[in-house]
């Protein structure tokens, strides 16, 4: 990010929190200000040096910012997306980092000023803990941040969208909010659903005898239900098709185990560990960067 | 363990290395041998200090073990446990590390000898990696071990399998061997065939997209596709069963998706959530003892 500006991040939570300490760190920002709804956070994430300064009120968070980013949940990003356009200087960027991106942006473009202002964004990064405390301002080192803009989307304010989220240490990609939700389903939801699933099957009185497979298979399902809810709602005809994939997965594997299929197990256990190398392939090139 | 012992370990990867580094690391045993078809493996496992001496030889190497420990594959356990007890000195425990049971107890009960000279043992440890120089000598600390005594097991035999396995650091426990086999379908063989379905299910180009949610799900997709294949098959039965109580959730899930039911949603991962937690703490437990 070439220019020093302020910028409003809106829900200092382990996202926004973790933004702020990012942009604090490297220097980029003039000022940073938080806002929420519970001082008592803001108070922390102040603490935590995540922000310089902090506001429960939306307008007054955003009334002198180059930059608002939205880190709310996906519920409420929208309406707080159309309430900082409101309310930011008339250039400012107003950017998210929702996980879904088609109900979004649809609600914000529906709004005159909040649609020239917004560029809907992703960064693919988290935890399943909440919190500014769990922040990190290394979160997003060499992690795809999706930008979603539309024709409706000016040319400045993405070019401004990508400086910031590179600002921040992201490989920003762009896509078409649909193309966006359909591909997270597959890559974020349908694991954080799997997790749940798994973590729900498993008797309590079975855990001492469980391990690594389940600890790691399960880790996800420790985030938050009300976030999570929300988020599988929002994109419930992507998860779904998801969902069917994955079961005709299940399926061939039941019909396998049925039949005493013992080749056929190694072959798709080969599959799915090739799989499985590619994206640790990915994560070696990141490393390497 | 009290007495200063010989063992033998007959197969020596991730985890007959393991338990070889183990027992030197705790002095417990006068001299470990290594047996195995691969020389070159073992020369490797002698030099990472996971055995004293080596034999391509089953016979020669248990001929003055006071323990043999069978590490093969579950394919093999069965007939190199019988092999062993046909060729150790009379009095020697014969146990070993098979992650299924019911089968491989059923097989070694038929021939008298072994019978005599056998005890069961899953130690509940391992990794998605394979050899001996990924062994730990503390892989066991802490760790469950279910020993799957039956009427036919004698008990002085039990009771030596009992030292064997604490003397490397595990948490015995028994059961019998079908009760092992249907409570590890859920801990363990369906938390690792469902990471392999999630593993094919996500398309390589969506790839770049996937973080931490996939990372986890998938990890012990990497394991090995023949060891797994032939574990899956061995206990088929209580994994369809397992199965069969995932696909409830999910089809549950799916139902609360096409309703858009949020608050079901909500519910459902709270209590997911919860049973994950039960976990936690017992690994919390785990780690203070």
């Amino acid at each position: 990010m070439e220019r020093a500006e302020n910028v409003a991040i809106v829900g200092v939570g382990l996202i926004g929190g973790s933004i702020g300490l990012a942009l604090r760190a490297c220097g980029a920002s003039r000022r940073v200000v938080g806002v929420g709804r519970d001082a008592g956070r803001l108070d922390e994430a102040r603490r935590l040096g995540a922000i310089d300064a902090a506001s429960t009120s939306l307008a007054d968070g955003v009334a002198g910012a180059d930059v608002v980013v939205v880190c709310t949940p996906v519920s409420r990003i929208a309406a707080d997306v159309r309430q900082a356009a409101a309310a930011a200087p008339a250039g400012a960027l107003v950017t998210d980092a929702g996980s879904t991106k088609r109900g979004i942006v649809a609600a914000v473009e529906a709004d005159d000023r909040a649609r020239r202002a917004f560029v809907g964004a992703h960064p693919i990064a988290g935890s399943e803990r909440r919190g500014a405390a769990y922040g990190r301002a290394d979160l997003f080192e060499g992690r795809a941040c999706v930008l979603t803009p539309t024709d409706q989307t000016p040319d400045d304010r993405l070019e401004h969208a990508r400086d910031f989220w590179e600002g921040i240490g992201c490989r920003v990609t762009t896509m078409s909010p649909s193309a966006h939700d359909d591909a997270l389903a597959l890559t974020s939801h349908l694991p954080h659903a799997v997790a749940a699933a798994l973590a729900a099957t498993v008797p309590a009185d079975r855990l001492p005898l469980a391990a690594g497979a389940y600890r790691d298979g399960t880790r996800v399902a420790g985030a938050d239900p009300g976030l999570w809810a929300a988020i599988l709602a929002a994109n419930r005809g992507p998860l779904l098709e998801a969902l069917a994939q994955l079961d005709r997965q299940l399926a061939a594997l039941r019909a396998a185990l049925e039949d005493g299929d013992e080749p056929w197990l190694r072959d798709w256990w080969a599959a799915a560990r090739s799989r499985r190398r590619l994206y640790d392939g990915l994560e070696a090139l990141d490393d390497a960067d």
